[in-house]
Formats: structure tokens, sequence, C-alpha cells
């Protein structure tokens, strides 16, 4: 039998010294009762003007921690009724499971992997606050599917200085990162009839994934130590790299290939997608600017700050060919993905005091440092593995004999804790190049960073070298 | 001529009262005279030293502010050599041209707009930096495409006590808002060869451009004054609709055409997309709670942010039947579109402190006054017209004698920098019913309101009745 609760079973405290209203407080615990179960449902509550009387406040007071809680669901309110418990909360979040953990995790080298702890809480904080007190309101509303208007001039300066960019708001789209890119532009292009799209062997499984749920077919071209080979591409209509520090095999187009590559584009009358994913971290001279300025009408080049910032923000952006602005406005429109206008606002304002080439610069030696440290540990543990793609990004490649001896020390490892990839994974089934681990410094602190190429370098050292053993 | 700059052409001022620290501050007004082209690309800067020297700080701080400076791209710094200022801008930015502004504009009565003036931004940048310092770094890298399971479990809290929706979190989506959602089911269930989706006549155009876009063939079912008819469906393998508050002509799906048309869903084995896209506003009575706790395994719940809290912050929900919960998530990993995760942890911390209901409660009452506004002044100054669909959402049908003359009210009121939508737009070609203008008052304070609707009212008076003429 419902209960009909009086004041006293509610133990309602009211206490006047705490900066919250008094009218927060009691909504705050009786919020919590019915949420842990204390009061039940159907139970009935004592009326306004008498839980009033009863602890000693007005009775506008309980009305308005009634009617919120009526509100949100905990109670039913009806003229002439007392008020009642609903039954609310039809599951117990406690007790739903988490998502899934997967196997014991203690070191993490996946090759994409950034370090958040150093993200600037404070100074992204600091652009949050300013850029929503400035905001028009019609920035909080339904904005540009391109983007604010703000950020994209303030991506187009950034790009233009930073990456040497040819870059006009305009022709600059907001999009929710790199990925996202690839996905509207294999759309429009496989809508045009242009339905092959030539990726780099190997290269990232899940862009070429993303490109064939585009609508694209997707084919291999060889790369070796200058980069990609132009004469390999045949007649795909689009071809996808990652001109600065190419991913997985950390080589960066030589000067010869990019001339080569253009004059490709040009006579095939191609696109050129240009994944500029990591290009910002340098370590052995300035970064090597972008490809996109050799000819701005043939190539689609994007970014993200998924690498530089924070993955968890989503946000990056594209510079199109002025022939392409609008079918890929429209994508963006079509598929209804538009990226926060909030972090959009945010990010305007971080670019533009400055704060974005500080945390660039910050995290460059940060991860000088772990590179240094990898580099120098493989070489000493490992002397009879190669060390490539030194220069730049945020992984090293440790060449092993073959595919299957990658495998096996990737399993291994796995058992052990510690994740790596392979360039077997990113490889399309042709593929004849070097085999090699790849190995991400970028999530780890030194100390962590030692300890997992320690027992990584154990590993490699106690497999068999003979392949058909290992596979 | 390239100058040399000596100290005292840099104009430079060192204020210590100031908080800024004395690098930040030199920074910030060498980066304000070069993208100013006070400093000309080719100029030479002072030497650290003599700089330092000069205007009476410590060499190391010059080091700083050239450091960041040629960071950003705005210097060229070589050993041996005297700084640079580089050619960083490549354009002007204030001679860019803003999105185009379109024709003037002084009232936007469009039906879908929210108020944003009265966006909680205290209580929200107090969830963003609650949120911000206690995420944990994990928070802010790659995330569960399928959204937070913190903000899951938030929102299904929410819609299981506000909507009576059967939510759990293992089944609740984060989304970029309720389009995205039909855009991710359309291309689902096209991938399993169900491409038939049914849409209430009228109903929005832009989802069903949108499923059209995601491989569906888009049908017309009929709507009358009690909600969408399940006999004029068909053998569509999916129906979209907006039971609460039907869009746009705003009646209410009665109960006994909700279990007519879970009949039809079960007998047809057939889907059911509900649109709640503004139920929240309901007022005059509690909120009519959501259809799919009828049949959960067949309905797919999906709202969002859209209208009761910011359009710019592209978030919403969708709650799916355990058979799709697979495909769409893959869905959202192979489109890429995942939603900002740090407005992600923001939103979960306001909903469970309980300012989204708050919110929520505030603006109802907002609503309340601009639709009684708007009702009693459409019945006083347009008596032969019949305003329909007031009970709920942000809008008001006004009858019209045919479409030929919503049109040309419509035409006439945009001619004067009012804009409305019509039925008509939002109709399939064969549609028979009701002509109507579609008036939002979400968007305008009552001042602003009552002008619009007196200058529409009397456009409507001066309109010809006779349709031949009119069109």
């Amino acid at each position: 039998v419902p209960r009909n609760l009086q004041a006293r079973d509610l133990l309602l405290l009211v206490d006047r010294s705490r900066p919250a209203p008094v009218s927060r407080q009691l909504e705050e615990q009786m919020r919590c009762a019915i949420q842990s179960g204390a009061f039940a449902a159907g139970e009935q509550l004592p009326s306004t003007r008498v839980l009033a009387q009863d602890i000693g406040v007005s009775r506008g007071v309980i009305v308005r921690v009634y009617g919120q809680l009526a509100a949100e669901g905990y109670l039913s309110l009806r003229q002439g009724a007392a008020p009642t418990v609903r039954a609310a909360v039809r599951f117990d979040a406690k007790t739903a499971p988490p998502p899934s953990a997967g196997p014991r995790l203690l070191y993490n080298l996946r090759p994409h992997l950034p370090e958040v702890a150093t993200f600037p809480r404070r100074a992204w904080l600091r652009s949050v606050r300013e850029s929503l007190e400035q905001a028009r309101s019609a920035d909080l509303t339904y904005g540009d599917e391109a983007g604010l208007w703000d950020l994209r001039v303030e991506v187009a300066h950034y790009l233009s200085r930073a990456r040497g960019v040819l870059a006009r708001p305009e022709r600059t789209l907001i999009t929710a990162g790199s990925t996202h890119a690839l996905s509207l532009v294999s759309r429009v292009l496989a809508r045009r009839g242009q339905e092959t799209m030539a990726f780099e062997n190997p290269s990232h499984h899940i862009l070429r994934a993303v490109a064939s749920h585009g609508g694209q077919a997707v084919v291999p071209a060889a790369v070796d130590e200058r980069g990609i080979r132009p004469d390999t591409i045949g007649d795909a209509a689009a071809v996808c790299i990652s001109p600065a520090h190419q991913f997985p095999t950390g080589v960066a187009l030589t000067p010869e290939r990019r001339t080569a590559l253009i004059e490709w584009a040009q006579e095939a009358d191609a696109w050129i997608f240009e994944d500029d994913y990591d290009a910002e971290f340098r370590y052995d001279r300035a970064p090597i600017g972008a490809l996109q300025d050799l000819a701005p009408e043939r190539v689609i080049y994007v970014g993200s700050t998924g690498k530089t910032f924070a993955p968890g923000l989503r946000l990056g952006w594209a510079v199109l060919p002025p022939d392409l602005v609008d079918d890929v406005s429209q994508e963006l429109l079509n598929s209804m993905l538009h990226v926060s206008g909030f972090d959009q606002l945010a990010f305007a304002n971080f670019l533009h005091r400055g704060d974005f080439d500080r945390h660039l610069r910050r995290m460059r030696q940060v991860y000088r440092a772990r590179r240094n440290l990898v580099v120098s540990l493989l070489r000493a543990l490992l002397p009879q593995h190669r060390v490539r793609g030194i220069a730049a990004g945020l992984h090293v490649v440790l060449e092993m004999a073959s595919p299957a001896a990658a495998a096996a020390v990737q399993a291994e490892a796995e058992e052990a804790g510690t994740l790596v990839e392979t360039i077997e994974q990113h490889s399309f089934a042709d593929y004849a190049g070097p085999a090699g681990l790849l190995i991400g410094y970028g999530g780890l602190p030194e100390p962590s960073l030692e300890a997992a190429i320690r027992g990584l370098a154990k590993i490699v050292r106690a497999a068999p070298v003979d392949d058909r053993q290992a596979a």
C-alpha cells in the first residue's frame, strides 16, 4: 500500500548558510530520494501548503520545487489531488553494463594516438567562455552547413601561414575530420561517375573502407622510399595520399615525385586527395609544406585537429578546388552532418589568439623527446632491425623480416597487454614491400614508453626468425 | 627595398602593470603589426640580443616571442641570419566576401526556429567547465562511435522520465540530430533491401530529401485531423511520422490511430521512425508521451536538442530496436560522423544537474505566451481564417483558401521582409488537404512578433480571394 508521506518522512534539510537557494536544495534532496527508491511510485506527498509550513519556508518555494520535479517526470501534479511520486526510473544505470572493457591493456602503442593529458584545458575554457559571451544569437542557431564564417577565415589564415596552403575561406569547409571529408568527397565523385580511387599501398585501411562505402572502387598504387609512384596509379579518377609523412611507412614524398604526381593528375584530369594528417609534427627541420599550392585546382586538401589537439573534438577542414565547393557543401547538407557550432566558435577564438600554434609548438617538443627515446632504445636493443619514418608524425616503423614475423610479435605483444599495429594490416593483398611493426609514441609519457619499448624488444628478440615457424 | 627594422621602429610597449606576461604582450603587438601590414615581407628584425637590450627585457623573453611568431609562420628564423618577416597572410579576410546576405529580413516566422537569446550561457559554461575538469584523458580521445557512455545513460534517463520512452543506454545512440539519424537509418535499411519509406503528406521536405539521398524511394501517406491514416501507407518497409505534433499540420495522433499504426507495422513487419521533434512544448496539458513504448522493437525513436536548446549544438539521439543497433553503429563508424566529445561531456553534466529540464520548463512558459499572442492576434485580425495546430510546438497553421493564395501571401510577405512557409512547400504533388501558412513564433520576442503578425495579417486581408487571380 503506498504511503501518504508526511513532511517528517521526507527528511528534508534546509541549510540557509549554503550558497545554493533553498528551493534548489530541496529539489536535489527530493530528486535523489525518488531516484534512489526512497520514495516509491504511487506514494503521495504533502500539499505545498502543509510542507511549506512544516519545514518553515514560503509556499512559493515548494510550488517551484514540485513544479520542477513534475517537469522532470518524477512527480505527478493534478488539481485537487495530492502530489504523487511517478514510476520515473525504468532502469538502473548503475547495473547497466558499461561498454565492453576489452582485454587488459597496459601500453597502447597504436600509431594514431596523440597525447591528450597535455590538453590546454584552461586556455580552451577561456576560448569557450569568450566565444560564448561574444556570440550573436545567430551563431547559436542553424549555421551555414559549410561551417561558421569566422572559423573558416581563421582556418584559412592558419593553413596559409603554417602549411603553405592556398586557402580562401570561401573554399574552406569545416568537417568532422579528415575521414569525414573523404566520405563526402567519395560520394560526390561517385555521383559524378568518377568511381575509382587509388590509395597508397600500404595506407590506412579505414580510409579505404570509408571510400568504398562512399561508392568508390579502391585500387592500389605502389609506394617506395621516395613516396607514391605516379606511374602505378593507372586510370583512377582520384588518388588519396599522405605526402608529408606517408601512413604507415613514414616516408616523405620527394620534390621530384611531387612534380610527377601533379603532372599525372593534369594529364589524367584527376583529383589528388591530400591527407595532411600529422604534418605539423616534423622533428628534423621545419614542417614540409602541403602539396596543394602546386595545383590548387586539382588538390583536395584535408586536415583535422585529431592528431594535433584532441580527437574528441571531431573538428577538421577541407580546402576544395573551386569546382567541388558546391557539390561537397550540398553533400554536407544532405547527410546532415554538421559540426558543433559551439566548438566552432571556441576554436575560432583559440586560433585567433595564437593558442593553437602555441599548443602545437609545445607538443612538438613533447613528441620530439618521445621519438628520440623510442628511436635510441630500438637502435640499442634491436640493432639488427631498421627503424624508419622517424622524421615526423607520431609513430615509427620497426622493420621485420616478414609479415608473419610482424604478426607473431603483434599477437604476443597483445597477450602481454601492449597494442601495436603492422604494415600488413594496412596493405592491399598484393603488397610486397618491407614488413614492419608500427610503433606509436604519441600517447605515452616517457617512463611508460620506455617500459613498453623494453617489453616489446624482448618479444621481438625472442620471436622465431623463420617465417614458417612464425606463421 | 626591405627595411632593417630597429627596435624603435617596432613601437613596442611593455606594461608591467598588466596581468599578461611581457612575452605575451610583445608577441601580440608584433603579430598585429605583421597582420596589419605595418611590417612587410622581407623586412629584417633586430637580433634577440639587441631587441632585448633596447626595450629592457631579458633575452629569453625575445627568444620566446620570436619562436612563437616563427611557429605561427610570421617570422623566418635561420642560424646566423637576421629574423625576417614572412609573407604570411595571403589574403585579406577583411575584404573577403561574407556569406551571401540574402534579401533584407525583418521578421523570420519560419516554423522551426527556437529562441536562442534565452540560451542559458552561465549554466552551460558551468557544465563545460565542470565536465572538462572531471574528464578522464580517455574522454578526450577517440570515443565510442555510438556516443559517450555517460551521456547515453543520462539521455536514456531523460527520455524515460520526460517522454515515456523505453530507453536503455545500450540502445540509445548519440547523433548530430534527428535528420542525421534519418540519414543513417535510410542507408541501413536500403542496404537490407528495405528501400521504400512512407512519409506523411504533408511532411518536412528536407526529411524526404535526406531519405531519398540515403537510398529510399519516398511515398506519401495521408494525414487527416486525427493524424496519419495507416490504411494509406501501402507496402512501404518503414514510415516516418511526427505523432506528438505533426509537421506541418500540427495535429496530434489520436490514441486509436496510435494503436492502428502499431498494428499495421506488426502485420507488415515494418519500421516506424518516430520523429519527436518538438513534443516537449505542449501548452494545453502535459506533453503527450512517445509512441515508442507501445512497440519498442518496431519503433526507431529520434529526438534532438535543436528545437529545445540550441540548433548550433548539433546534438541528438536515437533509441533503436535491438535488431538495428549494430548496423546503425556501423553506419556511424563508416560515415565517420561522430559528435563532438566535448559537447557530449558538457551536455551529460547539464542533464544530470537538471539544468536541461529547468531550461525546458522556462521555455515552455516563454513559448506559451508567444503562442497565445499569435493565436489571439490572428483570431482578432483574420476571423475568417481557421488557426490550427496550436496545442504544441513552435508554429501554428493559418488556413488559406488555396495553395495559390498561400503562395501569393508568402511571396508578398517575403517582399516585405517577413519569412513564412506554406503547407504546399512540404506536401507531395498529389496533396489535396487544406492549404495554409506556417507561422513560427519560436524565434521572436513578443513586440516583434506582434508587429510581424499585424503586417502579415494586412497582407492576407489584401490578397485576392480568387485562386485564378492569385496564381
